[in-house]
């Protein structure tokens, strides 16, 4: 049974390539879809494909009209939702998406560091599953194949 | 035609008395409900109810699981939402509150100071309106009934 | 049996108190709500609420923000749209809400003239019953209490 | 992930074979569906199949009820939905498809010329994204496999 | 606790009097709705609002879209609904709101002649309970008030 | 694009391979499910998997059962459904079948000879498209595909 | 804001009784709906109704076909669901009610003894709240009107 | 066609093989899925991934949220339900699954043996198909091919 996994968060270090080389080393039959991760891209899609717009709040929301496009074609393509918080960053799209899935009835693994557990806690109750560290989000998704 | 608003957002301050009082000045026929906007009771709700639990991770998860009942309970009433974010605190339960609306097709409305345009900008595009002051959401409010 | 009835359509002349006025010779207990009917008021709200725009097609945006929020709010709390199509002004907020109205499983009526049978052809086959005047409209709402 | 694609708009020129060759020029798993583009063959595919009917608003209702089962299959199997304006025509099908695919969730791309900001603002603003050329509506498309 | 409880089925006789008779003897807070009940009237009332039709087809379609338009009012307010069928007639609209509210998640009660168990077998075991006569269906609604 | 069509309908002749042959000829990429069209097996399901029942309607009840299970499974599964009418026997549950898949919003195409127009008036009305004869049904299927 | 609270639970002691005696206490404005309390009723409703049965299963199936009627038209009028379960009787029917109530995305609150913590675990991780006393369920509630 | 079940209940015998066991020996186009049937396994998958946790109930509420993400991906993916009953342990979450899957409208068949006919009597009548043995459920699955 194939699955499609949505892989919500930060998009600052490659944690998403370690996803999938994990998943590959477990054979585990998953397709890995994401938010743009290139961050200057996603950040100027809006004029990128509209052209220069009248200041940074319409360029902002030229960029997200299309980053939400994305999020919401692949989102309802997904089986399963990863949501990864770190400790920096504002994070709003992370939680955004997290709680989307969720409210979309999509079984959602939250990755928190400990130092997060007090902000995150209400979020953390909502998800189906909160762990750690990457590599225990993928002995869940291993565990849906035992 | 009575509505009922749910008013996400931190709950460091009385923002919401400031709500309430410019609705009935304005003389709207809208009712108000919230999260526990007690900070303190709200940390501790988790073990005023079950009692004492073996670390903070567990008083947390106690707590957080009675608020979102709570909000679970007030969001499915509400026929509005306002979600107000400010530039300090993590403000990850205003961004799960206000995308569980989005998602659930409840009208929401977004208060965000300028400066944070850029981390909203997606949450901003999916809300149905984004106002920077309160002021200016209970214009929208009051935009229903002329 | 009191009904909520959404008057979607445009706002160029005073129909909706027609209709108005006629549920009430026939004592119908309905309750009418409609779009911003003053037209003017309907295209500055966005720019009356935040502000100047930088230039037509924001303070467009800003003002359709306001104006869905509006009928979302509006149409969800409704138990029956009538939508209303006349020869002039392109309409289509009329089909927009109309659309929106059968999508979401709202009974819907559509009045419109017989010069425009062809080009409404689909939209009339999907709504609940097609009819040429307020007048015959009017009557469809009275058959629900006899 | 293949994708489907839903062209709603008038079918007076060849526009949706353009969108095709891009596609294919950019190398996107994607399939596009449409509604009937025959002109004559949409306006009389009632009679086609049930033979005369006593007058054109008769012939109308019959071809518009094979019209909307043809788009209500398509819509459902498509992911994705581009909805083109033009500035000829009374395009009210668009308006309603493109409606409907919102209503539905379907992540959805309005196009249409500046000459039409204002009286297509409030579809605009529903709409996913809004493009003024179809190779922009590409770009979008294209965006979701970067 | 008022329920409202939409009664479906031939509008031959005066069933439904003799509900509302025995729903007031019992003391129950219920309100009963219906399909238009005055036969002539529900054949007819295409035409009494449209006007002449070109042939009996066309007058049927035009009345069936107003009756069908007052049941889905009417249905989506109900609570509850029972349908009945008796011996003559082919009742098929008494099937289609049956099966229209099973699907909707209506709780139904089927009320029909032991002489009718074979043929109405499957939609018998769609719905919630099964009686024979409107004496028992009242049973059933009186239990919910123990 | 391949669509799986429901064949809803009187199980006394063998109009669904007719409509199987049609399909072929045109060379549709259809995939046709239907009820047990084996009579005798259809009324003997249920004791012949729970054995003797303690009379009719038990066996009937315990035939529907196995019979609704097949078809919800099976309907869940189409994109179309063609419900046939014929002047003999109840066919309440052609009713049945196609009232259900019009709720849950599958574009279905009722077949009924003119006979039957004024007893069908209002399914025929919410159906998609009436027609009366399978061979214009399949035209209705293969216009999909134009 | 009223609230309307399904008590699910065995009915062999007054529990009821005391969790609404408690709301009157706290002055909670609650409207409590329950299964049928009284156990004899609740085994012979079938037969009361519809007259003797041929044999238990018989017999059982009448009765839960009314039972379920009846829960099914008190849980969708409800906003929230307690279920309480003890440490006699097998209580399939309250992990049945708080399942149903769960998947139907009321909030839901479950009470149970210490004893029984492994064998509900997957139901208590399910539920909004687990709660090990009848007071602190309506802790639980009362903290929605704080 | 190609169908998924979803094979709910009891972890402490062989069951399961059997059932595919029989499916292969029927030749039906059947994959199977389950919950962990590892009985260990499931009771610790918890602290297998989070590590020790403070006392029992931490653990089981650790392993419970995994088990349910497993199943909720599951159930998600499956047409249809098979759940077991034996006369042995509190099955708590077979009863849990069954629920879950009749209320998201997936098929499912009962499996209990005679002797628990009366506890069940409510979910059995929520159920499409109660029988009694496995090979009686094949039968089942095995009618939707016939």
């Amino acid at each position: 049974m194939n699955l499609t996994v949505y892989l919500a968060g930060q998009i600052h270090d490659n944690w998403r390539e370690e996803v999938k080389k994990m998943a590959e080393e477990k054979n585990l039959p998953l397709t890995f879809v994401s938010p743009q991760t290139n961050h200057e891209r996603s950040d100027h899609i809006g004029e990128d494909v509209l052209g220069k717009q009248p200041g940074s709040q319409y360029k902002d929301d030229a960029a997200s009209s299309i980053n939400n496009f994305r999020t919401q074609v692949l989102l309802q393509k997904s089986d399963v939702v990863i949501a990864l918080f770190g400790e920096k960053y504002k994070q709003w799209n992370t939680a955004m998406d997290a709680s989307t899935a969720i409210t979309m009835n999509k079984p959602t693994i939250l990755v928190r560091p400990s130092s997060l557990i007090h902000p995150l806690k209400e979020l953390s109750n909502k998800a189906n599953v909160t762990v750690e560290t990457i590599d225990q989000a993928l002995e869940v998704l291993a565990y849906i194949y035992e």
